[in-house]
């Protein structure tokens, strides 16, 4: 039976390759490598690189701090700032590189693979549901105007998260994530 | 001397499996096998895969209709929405696959190649500076409150613009470009 501790490194690894480089840009042998395992034994843990791209989605959307969202304190709005700071941060400290692996993986795999496309899409869904809890429970408080819809406020929100961080990437700078946070936060959920 | 049509059957080639499959995922022989040509003729044309990139960005930038939005009518913020409408509707056509070129290249080569990084940059330098003409325009003649800097604004919209396209693409519906006409011209430019 094959070890635990080497999927673990394959998806420690990959969950770094492809986080640096891409999905098209990473094959199996530079994950076995850049793990320190032999190539043969990948297939051992995963049936595809596609099966392991889905692992290394989970764990990702696992360390975005979603649960924060939910808690009781700080106040809704504050608690949706907080976790964009938290992202923001996470692409600033690696120079506005690497981005968002939703984000990544929707524009380089989602058209050609199901099962990613499947992934990517129940990622961004379970975001979006999350932050428009945010936004109905700012309604109900008065912190936030009942103008939109929460749903479609959330879509839009997190989609203009990965627009900055596009703008983000391309610019090389912190000027897309201010502007989100200024517009955001100063104007559209006020 | 190397025939310029060859050359254009290159560039024509490139932009259609660039923007169907991503830039990793297209090799040179791809391309060159897509546009009927040997190889090694490739050479005689770009230097490397990457001039490649750029011409066809360049092209790309050129199908945007960005002429559309310093024109003298219609109003300001009906040439915007009406240059988004164009947009929404090419990637629509497409069964909400493929994206924005820019966007991609960002994605995907932005951190790799120090060329495609200045190509990106500028494509969407060019393309906010537009889009904040036009808002400034709109300040001017009262029909967009004067509440936002212009080019903040313009920014934020482009990259609001970029995330929809994630959107769109990772849940293959136009719910994502729905969210943006709606709060970005019912809303935000107002």
């Amino acid at each position: 039976m094959a070890r635990p501790s080497v999927r673990e490194q394959i998806v420690d690894a990959a969950s770094e390759q492809f986080h640096r480089h891409g999905y098209n840009a990473c094959g199996v042998k530079l994950i076995t490598d850049s793990a320190g395992v032999p190539k043969g034994s990948f297939y051992n843990h995963f049936p595809s690189k596609e099966d392991l791209a889905l692992e290394v989605m989970a764990r990702y959307a696992a360390s975005r701090r979603f649960e924060e969202l939910s808690a009781a304190t700080p106040a809704p709005l504050e608690r949706l700032r907080r976790n964009f700071e938290f992202l923001a941060g996470e692409i600033t400290g690696y120079g506005y590189e690497r981005g968002c692996m939703f984000g990544n993986f929707t524009t380089e795999a989602a058209d050609h693979s199901a099962a990613i496309g499947d992934g990517v899409r129940q990622g961004f869904a379970d975001w979006t549901t999350a932050v428009a809890a945010v936004l109905r429970e700012a309604q109900s408080d008065g912190t936030l105007a009942a103008t939109h819809d929460a749903d479609v406020l959330a879509l839009f929100v997190v989609n203009a998260w990965e627009g900055a961080i596009v703008g983000a990437r391309a610019a090389k700078d912190g000027s897309s994530f201010a502007a989100f946070f200024h517009v955001v936060f100063d104007s559209l959920l006020t």
